[in-house]
């Protein structure tokens, strides 16, 4: 089994699952956090060692991160909770056509719950939002900005740098939201330098477990919680606190920043050689060219998304169509439309994406089998 | 160790330690159930049955049913959908002073957020609704009654039918939400028959891991999502699907359902020794005479609750305070204040908790315990 759908969903690691399976037979972990006898305050210190140890890998502070059940609660949070707690920072929200639909559906609810007014910035061909477009929209109004770090499909890295400048420089209490799902271990995060004021980061992406996520809001900025209740994580976020997840999450975490830099060259390896052998091939490459290594997304000529990948599924080898979140629908993708790709070569796109534990002989094996696909539909 | 705090948290049961080992480790389950290929299809497949599995144990549809983080999550989810999605069902909610944080500040931000008005019915000396005035109250602008099935802290069982035929004669169009935490696995749950509309169940109160939700709306009953996204679970709950986290929840409640009455009869035997030993010795029992023998909560004249719960805990018993999602706040007992107890007794309350893995040894080391810790704290 190859496996190039490592943007929908990742492999546990082996070392998460021992720290899971050795965590599940504990004697001393399994407490409520909120409990003040012993074993709630073994668990408690360990939950704590499990959020510092995050914010160190992220460089933040610790007060400034709270443990969710995955990156979609992340989104609807902080967009939600930003909105509902500022009324008067502004009623607009400016985001792109090519965000998650986490994003784009929470602030279309938004626009319903808060009379938020969303402003879509158009994307470049380059899967980068129009920075032009950008300045003459923000203004007084702008209570948020809402971007991806590396967008899923295309894998276009976001110029965060130009945008928090634009930023600053038109409206600094505009808050800045950035999705981190995909540039998780992929790109450096440090959450000290990049001046966004909000991020999310999800488990199952980093070869965690699914269920787990982290929601960071810079300190200082108040927002209203998405689920109350007993008011653990100091009421951001109710609910009994699972150690086990976090620890799930903060091992993968772990990993994924130890190994960022050989992942990183591992994948851009891969990444160059099938640009270059698929190109040959006549295949389109829809992912920019300075695009993050970890994603591929290629059209094939003459094969519709949905037979590529059922012909590369009867080798063995996973890719995706679209999104995972969208890929039910059957749609096009709109991300690859919104960048300005025809139609037609759209519904020829497959998006492959890497995980550092992806190999070169996989990358070789999956050209032999384009190849081979290549033939077979051609004899019929 | 003795673990007398099963209503805080319980441990994960071996059957569920086994099961999530080795789902950790396989090859084939830690696809996207949003993915098309072969590893999504199969994910998706294994999620729709552990759904199924879930529907036939309680005894309702797998449509009706929704996996979540946990039970504040359904609570949320349930209150606020319920009263965004049907503005015209009414304006009050009628809940009572003696639920779970998650329904308190849950109807309260609704007031806010959906202009709901909010009645507080009366809790009886037994810690059940006073039944006069529900009938009382209930009219035609009442939207939803919220009750908890079996109350975390005094282990009174509410009385379901009685409040379904006085719903049933006053306003069928109002709906029972019931908040079933601390009642799975320990009670009966048949949904097809207990004409509740909409439940909450949650993992880590039946030997599975923290942060595993299961949530129940009746078909027929519309309401909106708290988490909008990627449109997962018909739309009703998005994210990336769990299948780890529910296989977690499913196999613990296949457990739970298929252990439940020897558990009962055990754990019935546990507490009446209890009562009855603790009676000889002076302490004033909280819990009703016919509470659910899972939860005893228990006053020990002259000692505060936090100081029976270090004593104990240098014994090497954990029991609790007050509920593990108020305990560090350290207030009294809001649940045994809305009893009528008096702040007295409840001031000096501890709650001991158990589950089917506790044994009469432990019972009995327990009392011997109790018995050192009058003698020491005399002798000072």
């Amino acid at each position: 089994m190859i496996y190039f759908d490592n943007s929908a969903t990742t492999r546990p690691s082996p070392k998460v699952a021992e720290v899971l399976s050795r965590e599940l037979l504990s004697d001393e972990l399994y407490g409520n956090p909120g409990s003040i006898h012993k074993l709630g305050t073994k668990a408690s210190r360990s939950y704590d060692a499990a959020l510092k140890k995050a914010a160190d890998l992220l460089h933040c502070g610790a007060d400034e991160l709270y443990f969710t059940s995955c990156g979609t609660e992340n989104t609807n949070t902080v967009i939600e909770g930003y909105l509902s707690r500022n009324r008067r920072a502004g009623k607009t929200v400016i985001t792109t056509g090519t965000e998650h639909k986490a994003t784009l559906e929470t602030v279309k609810r938004a626009e319903t719950l808060y009379g938020s007014k969303t402003v879509y910035i158009k994307t470049l061909p380059d899967g980068t939002p129009d920075l032009e477009e950008l300045e003459n929209s923000i203004d007084d109004d702008t209570a948020m900005l809402c971007f991806t770090h590396v967008n899923n499909e295309s894998g276009a890295i976001l110029p965060l740098e130009k945008i928090v400048a634009i930023r600053d420089r038109k409206n600094r209490n505009t808050k800045i939201f950035l999705d981190c799902v995909q540039s998780l271990g992929k790109l450096p995060i440090d959450l000290s330098g990049m001046k966004t004021d909000m991020a999310s980061f999800s488990g199952h992406k980093i070869h965690s477990v699914k269920g787990t996520g982290l929601m960071y809001i810079r300190k200082g900025i108040n927002i209203d919680p998405l689920i109350v209740g007993g008011g653990q994580q100091k009421g951001m976020r109710s609910g009994t606190q699972s150690l086990f997840l976090a620890d799930a999450f903060v091992t993968a975490l772990e990993e994924a920043v130890n190994d960022r830099k050989e992942a990183y060259e591992r994948v851009e390896k891969i990444n160059l050689f099938l640009r270059e052998e698929l190109v040959k091939r006549k295949a389109v490459i829809n992912s920019p060219a300075d695009a993050l290594p970890f994603v591929l997304n290629v059209a094939f000529d003459g094969f519709e998304s949905e037979t590529m990948l059922h012909a590369l599924e009867s080798f063995d080898i996973c890719v995706s169509t679209v999104s995972a979140c969208s890929s039910k629908t059957k749609a096009v993708s709109y991300v690859l439309l919104e960048m300005g790709i025809p139609r037609k070569t759209a519904a020829n796109s497959v998006r492959l994406s890497f995980s550092k534990f992806n190999t070169m002989e996989e990358a070789e094996k999956f050209i032999e089998t384009v190849d081979k696909i290549y033939e077979l539909y051609a004899l019929k």
